[in-house]
């Protein structure tokens, strides 16, 4: 009998609640006979942040811990000053739930076009550690307001943290082309820079297989428009990997096609699949927005929990979607109906 | 009678070396009859460390700062470990010279391949902060070398800091297509973000003809790839602006014709002026590395120092010599040759 797996989903804000249903539907459909679903909604974001102030209360986030995963569409609204969603939200998860590798695939899909002339054969995957760096809101200000305003930020790096998702990264690697490109900024950032270097000599002695490099940040962004298709495994920070991927994305065509996921990869907690894209105010409630992205987001859910062969129905489907439509106009359900009748 | 300007040389190393006499070259050609130089040569970089371990002795740099500016061709060497001549020397001469406006013009030239299938009319420049953030090397490690070490890294901003730079960049937007886009990551980094928001917002209001937007990092990464000639002055701080810098040098067809200028706008201590490549060691010695980018370096000095008639016969020879030779194989002493022909 098939196991049942309880999914949090937080459809979100504007294009997330219309593209969270298609990865839900997908989700199903690719797990046929071998898992079910049950799912508790969420009703958090922008939108109800502006009802009721609230952002992610403490029993609701509990909630969400007590799931087996979670689905989260998009956050975010203009109305709202930024940082106050980002860090009381879509972080404040990523943090306390340990989402320590954030996964993100980069794909030039047959019947997407590249904004480059010659992008080759573009398929890698940035494994952004997800829960240190300057992300974890170390920094203030003084004076603010004045003249003498002092204002800083501090990147937190630790050994603990940072070899557990250079571990995951080469593990990664072994079942890809086993290249790893640590991406740094070390002859600046000598300190946590020095770290992360020392530490990936170290695991990749024990992955002899396993080639890897070093890049800095800014060589990087330059290989990501030049060569795209040199990249198996990127391996960087949480800021480092924020920049690439969006970069990325572009490079594959559009964010639109672009999943991660937010990875406890000790289980602990329960991890996150998302589309790259934004909530996207312009064009939501038109049912315009592409579920394409949505729907690998939950390929990626499905291989979290390590159905493979589920996954690979919506990988199959969606490519040859793009393949055959990707150029033609259609509305978010057109697209979703068209994926699911490939599964 | 044409005054005399002192200029520092520091050719640096590798192709440092041979590009720069023709930064020199051009210089003294473009600024016939209104301005005379003499120089005055430094051996610093990589192979004056590995001779005599010195990087930038304290005497040296009292006698570079007494020139009227500054010529670098590159700095760095393989056999160095990260981060040792650029603190020691590149990040130490912007720092000690207060060297704050680090400006980066990126332009399509004609004559040029963009790696971008569609690149539009790429014409902007980068204004980067260039003595504050993620550069001024607070930050440091405890328990180095064991499973619990933490390795930090703080980026500093002040409003002074802040203030002159965003000044800077909306002076010069006046005398462009009068806007000003600043980058930062604001939802993330939020006490530097909110404070870069706040002091652009006012200085933009002393200057109504300038209209001035703001993107995230991420997003910006995106936009030079997709729609990079909707920008004209990019404002943004010394890590993103290495990382854009590099990136939109990579959209231009190469860092090759790329030059940047160090400046300290307050005239308190010379200005430098240098091409954006390295010193490219897998090349050097074979009068084989473009001089197009160190050339247009000599252009940046003498606007700098209010010469810009003579700056743009320089401009003027770079583009005919891109539009009718760019694509085929020059020596670097032949590229010389030939813009300084056009002169
Ligand atoms: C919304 C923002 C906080 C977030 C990040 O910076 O991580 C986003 O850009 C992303 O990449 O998921
Ligand atoms: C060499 C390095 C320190 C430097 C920087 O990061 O500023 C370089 O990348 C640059 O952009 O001039």
């Amino acid at each position: 009998m098939a196991k049942t797996y309880k999914i949090a989903v937080i459809p979100g804000d504007g294009i997330g609640k219309e593209v969270t249903p298609w990865a839900q539907k997908a989700l199903e459909k690719a797990a046929e006979g071998v898992a079910d679903f049950e799912y508790e909604n969420f009703d958090l974001g922008a939108e109800r942040y502006l009802r009721d102030g609230a952002i992610l209360p403490e029993d609701e986030e509990e909630r969400i811990k007590a799931n087996d995963a979670i689905l989260l569409g998009a956050v975010g609204d203009p109305r709202i000053k930024a940082g106050i969603l980002e860090r009381g939200l879509l972080l404040k998860l990523r943090f306390d739930l340990d989402q320590y590798v954030n996964l993100r695939p980069s794909k030039l899909y047959k019947g997407v076009t590249s904004p480059l002339a010659n992008p080759g054969d573009i398929d890698f995957v940035v494994v952004r550690e997800g829960t240190e760096g300057l992300y974890c809101g170390a920094g203030g200000a003084v004076r603010r307001n004045t003249p003498q305003e002092v204002a800083t930020e501090v990147s937190i790096n630790t050994a603990y943290g940072v070899e557990r998702v250079v571990r995951y990264a080469f593990k990664l690697a072994m079942k890809r082309k086993k290249h790893v490109t640590l991406v740094h900024k070390k002859n600046v950032l000598v300190n946590a820079g020095d770290m992360w270097q020392r530490i990936v000599d170290k695991v990749g002695e024990e992955y002899p297989e396993v080639t890897h490099d070093y890049q800095h940040i800014d060589a990087a962004t330059i290989f990501l428009v030049s060569d795209p298709s040199r990249f198996d495994v990127i391996l960087t920070d949480n800021l480092f990997g924020d920049i690439l991927t969006d970069e990325a994305g572009s490079v594959v065509g559009g964010v639109g096609y672009s999943a991660s996921g937010c990875i406890n990869a000790s289980d602990e907690f329960p991890s996150m699949f998302e589309p790259i894209h934004g909530s996207a105010p312009d064009i939501a409630g038109q049912n315009k927005a592409n579920p394409t992205a949505a729907i690998l987001s939950a390929a990626m859910l499905l291989e979290h929990l390590g159905f493979d062969d589920a996954a690979k129905k919506i990988h199959t489907a969606v490519e040859a979607d793009i393949e055959e439509l990707g150029s033609t106009v259609r509305s978010t359900d057109q697209v979703g109906k068209d994926i699911l009748a490939r599964m």
